[in-house]
């Protein structure tokens, strides 16, 4: 199976080609960048020195077309633009950008400040969260690979959602992340100086990741989602956690409610009671974990997911939808246990 | 004026070093540590060589009667022992511990597990924060120093609990602090290992500063109040950020209230509205910046508190108290720039 | 094939099930630890959930014997008591402390403080560098795996000292190590708030690794060896570089040297000219890269060299000896891909 | 007395702003800077909020010829440029960058990669290491501030160098600087993702120090100076540690000798034998310690010396030489106590 990566140079990008190469079923043919054309892949990202052994190629003359399957790894705005002409080919795509997750052109437009240059292919296209949409998935041609934020976000709201026993008009997502889900972008507030030993949120007023997750669980809890999304910059590479806050509306064994609908999902580990999961116990692997809690018995309940931002946040995530689509075992590639410490 | 340090080995004695060993009043005569008694503090603490020509002395030799005034830097149940002998002979004591903080007898044995030994002297205790207790803390002889968390926590919800346009049945406070808020201590949990590169809560069923928030703020608003508090441990030495959740049930002008409330406090900084306060802007000094946002213009009003833990959440807020105390410029001594980068 | 491991409650005892759990031939039977008797190995370590269902056993009642291979995770001084018994059953052994690192046993009983409870098996054991020793260690019963500095020092040195074209009276190691080097103790020099946003040298005066790498060298090289090792704790979890200096004492293509040399070695990267090895290239993979240099053309060569402490430098070596002594492939559960960022 | 800077906006600009705004003599008349005119210098460093009122001015249109005294803390080659005028107009000119610090013009040009703009005012410029030229530091007009490497290295080499003891044909450094001695510049290899939980070397082949620290050292020890001088970036923000290793060639009390040498500087502190310092110690502060050891007693002596690359490294050693030209107490404004933990 042939497979090509547009914007192989980002985080997203290099974490693709780790996944990849160590994929059975995969053989990788393109990988383009059009500021790194010619450069050999191992010699930006020297920890893929005797693994992968192509060089960036420009993407005008990649054969990307041959490919069976392509992923974007680009900045948002690229995937819709270039998705196109391999969707007319045939091509199968996963855009890991944000181009084709709203389903709502305007709201998208509204949030990206842009107008959207591939509308007609908005509503084919899957939203790829294996754990709500995995028969989607294995017949989708487009998949819009869902963000990071998202993904934790999502999974840990889901269960309560679906069973209707909280407060949807007032959630509260206060979420964490690594400074890599910035993207490797050389900008002054990611600079080491500016991230490490220091802590802060960010777009409080409005983050592109908000009618993302609302479209998610309104589809989800076939309700209207009022939602207050806070992000914040933790001085970590990799992980996001979010802790997630609900009144609930009616009493259920909460515990047993997220076992249960996460029973049968290889990539989301319901923890035991009381537990606090810790972003390292997911770190470089494909896996969602989640506690759940009633401080003291009252009426809020307080979730609680980690995620490692590149991987079921984004590359492994993408993997996982590539299994589905071509039906290999759903975890084939994304059995790496975590590293840690 | 003479000043003596009970347990001067941990971090927050450490910073109470670094601080009066600069303040112009100040004479230091004694600082006591068991494990360390006859060892340099300078052998212990290498940035203080050459700024404090002290050694460690045993409490029970130290002649700490003579001290006009005593910080007790020791684990909780220290304080409450030692105390009393010192406050007998006329002694005024800044108790950095949470001995004294709660006035109720009974709640502070539920959460920490001990039986008070000195509970004739809890009603006496005035709880330290000049933002609230200013005039009563001049007039004490027995200052409870609030906690981290309480202190950056109290200072983003009071303007709001005062003024009664919340909904203060159901705050909430998403609390994420520095290592260096656990203390100096030998434990798995807190090695650069464990702690480093990594992001959880804790504590989410129930933590000790959750009734000492809930007492400030009953006071301060003359109500019940419904808190869900979820501390985390992040990555970095210093700081803390507190992300405050309020529903609004009465408009406001919440920036202009947020002015007013402050305008005369030397040490709370509000920020411009859309401001996101980062915990490095507070380095090494003592100073809690806030900023007040109403996200999408619905009905949460979220508030973002920082401080450093050590400085306005412990050493530095002991020295304003004994500033208060002893008649001194409010200010002295607690004039650093924050470090940065 | 049935494995055992001795004290698996360390960094380098969790990093051994890791990469024991991923591997192809290789049935775990025990793992014991006489402090978590009882406990889930994954409640220990959370990374683990799933693919580890083990409990910690107590060492007296574990079927060790039955094993075809235990190995040693333990602090210095244990298997050199525990592994005698074992050996005499037949069963092979991978001792990662250093009881079997040193051949003089008097030398190895001064640097250590102990007396070596075991030294008639000294003599046999072979020490595990693959890239120096690879068919004794296919034959070997009981292998002593080389430190993390001393691979490190070592493979950066070998092709120097074993082409006798430098002046081996005075080398010099300058060694940074990531923090889990110095293992999972609770000490307060460890501790997130010491170690962290700070860099030290410790142990000028004399380290224990000094007295292996200069015997590693000394055989290699056939001559007496001086060294002057300084090994620095540097805030960063994984990894270890080595800065080495050599004053030249014959002309030489240095790097063609090292590159036939490594030719033939799995897991030996010899970087291209002017290359700067960063140890992140090496993180979580059984892997060193090792760049040659001779700034200014004058006559002292600098080589650096970088591995992983818990992999090249511990487990990852631990699993390439032992698929040497079962003549599985030398690569076997060790084709991780380097993790980054 | 009024002072200036040009170039407020990187790392050694803030921390002069820090440190200036705290000096008891200095009135701060304008902060220039081409990009950020017209911005309040607290909107970009809010941790100068209420402590510095400044706007961000033009430089051409700042009366900076009005100042005492002006600071460059701008990128090499602007200094050249632009303090002729000042210059020649009577202001006297502390530059923190590397233009007036190497006197053979041919060898700057070659080192930096471009024309020298201001040639005729080298020999006129005093380099600012007032432990060497104190005397000539007092009388200049312009101030050639050391870079941060060259500081720490000649501070621990000078007493061996000036004493003749040591083989100055081979001298070694090993240095080892916190991320924000690159500056605050927006590269890839600056961010958090690719230098935190990372180490390497750098610019081994030649670094812009390598002719600084020899121009010193063969000054300071009227004789030849060879010198092998490896960098490397370590994940920390602040602080120096170099690790210095000489040949002995005459015996002597090194412990006495560094002792005695730095009798009288405020700012440097040699620790007693056995000593291993730390960054931390130093951090934020205006002081280099240093250790002297003789492992295993050998014939190489290792001399380990920190500082704050920001401080004595940057803003803190021209204040210091600020204070000896405008005769204030060489400590004015620099007794800060280091930041620790």
């Amino acid at each position: 199976m042939k497979v090509g990566i547009v914007g192989g140079t980002g985080y997203t990008g290099v974490e693709l080609l780790r996944l990849l190469a160590q994929h059975p079923n995969v053989e990788l043919s393109a990988v383009t960048s059009r500021a790194e054309a010619g450069v050999a892949v191992s010699d930006l990202f020297p920890s893929l020195r005797g693994r992968i052994d192509l060089k960036f190629s420009d993407p005008t003359s990649s054969s990307l077309q041959d490919c069976d399957l392509v992923f974007f790894a680009t900045p948002n705005g690229v995937a819709m633009q270039q998705a196109r002409a391999l969707l007319d080919a045939g091509v199968r795509v996963i855009d890991l950008s944000a181009d084709f997750r709203i389903t709502d052109v305007a709201l998208w437009e509204k949030w990206y400040g842009m107008k959207h240059a591939c509308p007609e292919r908005i509503a084919q296209a899957v939203y790829g969260l294996p754990e709500v949409n995995r028969d989607k998935i294995r017949a989708a041609q487009l998949i819009a690979n869902p963000g990071c934020y998202p993904t934790a976000t999502q999974l840990g709201f889901l269960p309560l959602v679906e069973a209707g026993c909280v407060d949807t008009d007032h959630l509260i997502a206060d979420a964490k992340s690594g400074v890599s889900g910035a993207g490797r972008k050389a900008e002054n507030s990611l600079l080491f100086c500016e991230a490490s030993d220091n802590f802060k949120a960010y777009g409080v007023p409005g983050h592109r990741h908000l009618p993302e997750i609302r479209q998610g669980l309104e589809s989800a809890g076939n309700c209207r989602i009022g939602l207050t999304f806070v992000p914040h910059l933790t001085p970590m590479v990799r992980g996001i956690h979010t802790t997630l806050y609900a009144r609930i509306n009616r009493d259920e064994d909460f515990q047993a409610l997220f076992e249960r609908r996460y029973a049968n999902e290889p990539f989301v580990d319901v923890l035991p009671p009381g537990s606090h999961p810790e972003t390292r116990s997911v770190r470089a692997a494909n896996v969602c974990r989640i506690a759940v809690h009633r401080p003291q018995d009252g009426d809020t309940l307080v979730v609680l997911s980690v995620i490692d931002n590149l991987v079921k946040g984004a590359a492994g995530q993408a993997l996982q939808n590539m299994n589905l689509m071509f039906g290999f075992d759903e975890c084939a590639g994304l059995a790496q246990i975590p590293v840690s410490p």
